[in-house]
C-alpha cells in the first residue's frame, strides 16, 4: 500500500506521452495529487501546481511517484539527486520502471538510513495464498479482451467512476503496475508466481458488502498465447458475477504475435463464459467496451451500434461516450 | 540439468511411500540409478544395491538425489552429515523438498568450497523468454485432466516409454519437481513467474525432427480454479498436436476444493480443444487415460470400455493395461 497523496515526478520527460503514468494518476485520482515536480527541459505538463520538495511536503505529500518512463526503463543519474533528496525530506518513493529502485545502491542506502519505503510496483510485496475457490460475499466485474492493450484498464477505471457517481459502492482493483500507482494498491499479477496467481486475485477482492462491486482490471486475453494463463487466473480467482468484453476494432493481429488473428467478440464471450461458470455459475456478460481511438466520430458510433445489435449488449467507447450505460447494466443485475 | 547417474538417498524413510520420488526414478529411469543409500531404520527399499558414498563414486554416480520426503519437507540434521560428506566426495546434490538446499548455510558453504552444485528443482534455474507463439517443428502431446493429481505424470511417462519401445522418437518433458528429478531436466512450472509460463514451455519443447514427439507432463486442470492458469499456459505454450484426457473416476470433488464437483470427460475435451486450437488449429484428442487404482479389475475394465464407447477414443489405465494403445493412436496421426 503506497501512502497518498503524491507529488508526481515528471523528470525530464521528452514529450507528454512519456508521462502517461502520471497523467493516469492525474486523470483518475486527482485527489491523490498535490502537485508535479519537473526538471529543466521537461516537455510534459499535467496542469498541476509545480512544486519543489519543501512545498509538496508542506502541502501534505507523502510519496514521490516516478510518473515518467525514460528510454530503457532506467533510473537516470539526472533524477538521482531529486530522489535522494526526497528520501531525506521524508518522502517514500514509488516506481513502475523495469529497473528497480531497490537495486540502486544509493537509493537503498538512503532509504534504510531514513526509514523510508521504496515501492517497486512491478514486484509483489505480499505472500499470496493458493486460491481456495470459496464463494465470497459482494459482487465482482472483470474486463476481458480480444487482445492485450485494448483498453481494459481504462474501461474499468471509467466504470468504477461511473458507478461511484451513481452512488453505487465500487472499488477499482488494480492488477497491473499503472493501475497500482494510480490507486496506491493492487496486485502486479504478471510478476506473481504461477501457483499463487488465482490466490492473489482472491486476496485482492475479499468478502464485501452484498451491494459492493469490485471492478477488476483485466490482463492479457484468453486468445493471447503468451499471457492467457494470467487471464484465466483472473477469471477463476476473481469469480466474477459480470464480464465486460473489450475490443479494439482496427487491430490486424494479436499484439506481438503477427501470425495470430484476433478472435471475434462472440468467441471471447463464449469461451470466457465457459470458463467463468466453473467459478461462478451465475456469471453474465453485461456489456461491451470498444476502443475507437483510431476511428472517426461517425464510424465509432456506427461500429458500437452494429456490435450492440449483433450481441444484444450495451456497447460504448467509455472514452468517447462515458461508461454510464455499463454502470447501468451492472446496477440492473 | 542434473548430472546422471544418481545415487538415491532414502535417508530414514519411515515407510516405502516416503521414498516415492526415488521409486519413480527407479521405475522410469533405472539406467540413471547406480544404487541406494539408506540410514539406520530406513523402511524403504528400491531393490537397488546399497552403497556408501565411496562405492557409488566408484560406480560412476555424479549426483546424490534426495528421493525421500520427511515430515514438513525439512532437511533433517540426521541427513546433514551424509549430504556434507557427499559434497566433499565430489557429488552434486538434488532435491525437490520445500526447504531448499541453498538455504542451509552449511550445505551452501561446503558446495561453494568444493565447487559442487545444489539443485533445488522447485526453483527455476533459467531466465525463460516470453512466449512468441511461433509454430515449431516436431510434434507434441500433452496430458490434460479433469482434476489435479489424477495420473498425468504417470500417463506421460508410460506413453513416452511405450513410444520408445515401438521405435518412435519421443522425449518426456517434465513440468513438475518429481518429473524433473526422474529425468534430470524440465521446468518447475508452478514456480515460474506468470508472464513467463507459456514461454517456459516453448523453451522446454523446441524445434525438433518432424517425426519426434515431445510428451509433455500436464499440471492442474482447466476446471481447478487454483491452478487453471498454469494448465492454460501448458496448452498455449506447448501448442500440442494431440491431447490425452486423464481422469480418476472415484473422486467426489476437485482436489482441495470441497465445493467443486468434477467436470465430465466431455467437458474437458471440449474446453481443452477450444483453447488448444488457438495455438494449433490441427490439435486432436487422441485417447483417454483412466486412473483405476481404487477399482477392482472387472470394474476397471468395464469403466474403460464404457468411456471408450462413449467418447469413441482408445481408453486405458496405463498402469494396469500399458500405454500401447495410446502410443498407437499417436503413431496413426
Amino acid at each position: 500500500m503506497i501512502e497518498t497523496p503524491y507529488l508526481l515526478f515528471l523528470g525530464d520527460a521528452p514529450d507528454p506521452l512519456a508521462a502517461k503514468v502520471a497523467q493516469g494518476i492525474r486523470d483518475w485520482r486527482p485527489e491523490n495529487c498535490v502537485g508535479q515536480f519537473r526538471l529543466d527541459g521537461c516537455k510534459a505538463d499535467l496542469g498541476l501546481p509545480d512544486m519543489d520538495l519543501a512545498a509538496a511536503k508542506a502541502a501534505g505529500a507523502k510519496t514521490l511517484v516516478i510518473g515518467v518512463a525514460n528510454r530503457g526503463g532506467k533510473i537516470s543519474q539526472t533524477w538521482k539527486k531529486v530522489l535522494v533528496e526526497a528520501l531525506e525530506e521524508g518522502f517514500d518513493l514509488a516506481s513502475g520502471l523495469h529497473n528497480l529502485l531497490r537495486d540502486e545502491p544509493d537509493l537503498k542506502a538512503v532509504a534504510e538510513a531514513t526509514g523510508r519505503a521504496l515501492h517497486d510496483v512491478r514486484v509483489p510485496e505480499v505472500d499470496y495464498p493458493i486460491a481456495d475457490g470459496k464463494k465470497r460475499t459482494g459482487k465482482r466485474v472483470l474486463a476481458v479482451g480480444t487482445d492485450c492493450s485494448v483498453g481494459k484498464m481504462y474501461t474499468t477505471l471509467a466504470l468504477d467512476k461511473a458507478m461511484r457517481d451513481r452512488g453505487m459502492k465500487s472499488t477499482f482493483r488494480a492488477t497491473g503496475q499503472t493501475g497500482i500507482l494510480i490507486t496506491g494498491d493492487g496486485v502486479p499479477l504478471d510478476a506473481v508466481v504461477a501457483d499463487f496467481m488465482a490466490g492473489s486475485i482472491e486476496w485482492l477482492t475479499p468478502d464485501n458488502d452484498p451491494d459492493h462491486w469490485d471492478v477488476i482490471e483485466g490482463q492479457g486475453s484468453l486468445f493471447h498465447v503468451s499471457f492467457s494463463g494470467v487471464t484465466l487466473a483472473l477469471i477463476h480467482g476473481g469469480q466474477p458475477d459480470a464480464l465486460i468484453l473489450c475490443h479494439e476494432p482496427t487491430r490486424t493481429h494479436m499484439r506481438g504475435l503477427p501470425d495470430y488473428g484476433l478472435p471475434s467478440l462472440e468467441e471471447v464471450r463464449d469461451l470466457s463464459m465457459s470458463l467463468a461458470k466453473v467459478a461462478n455459475p451465475g456469471c453474465q456478460v453485461v456489456g461491451v467496451s470498444i476502443n475507437t481511438q483510431h476511428m472517426g466520430e461517425a464510424e465509432a458510433v456506427r461500429y458500437c451500434e452494429e456490435v450492440e445489435a449483433r450481441l444484444g449488449l450495451p456497447t460504448v467507447d467509455p472514452f468517447r461516450h462515458g461508461a454510464d450505460r455499463l454502470a447501468e447494466a451492472l446496477a440492473a443485475l
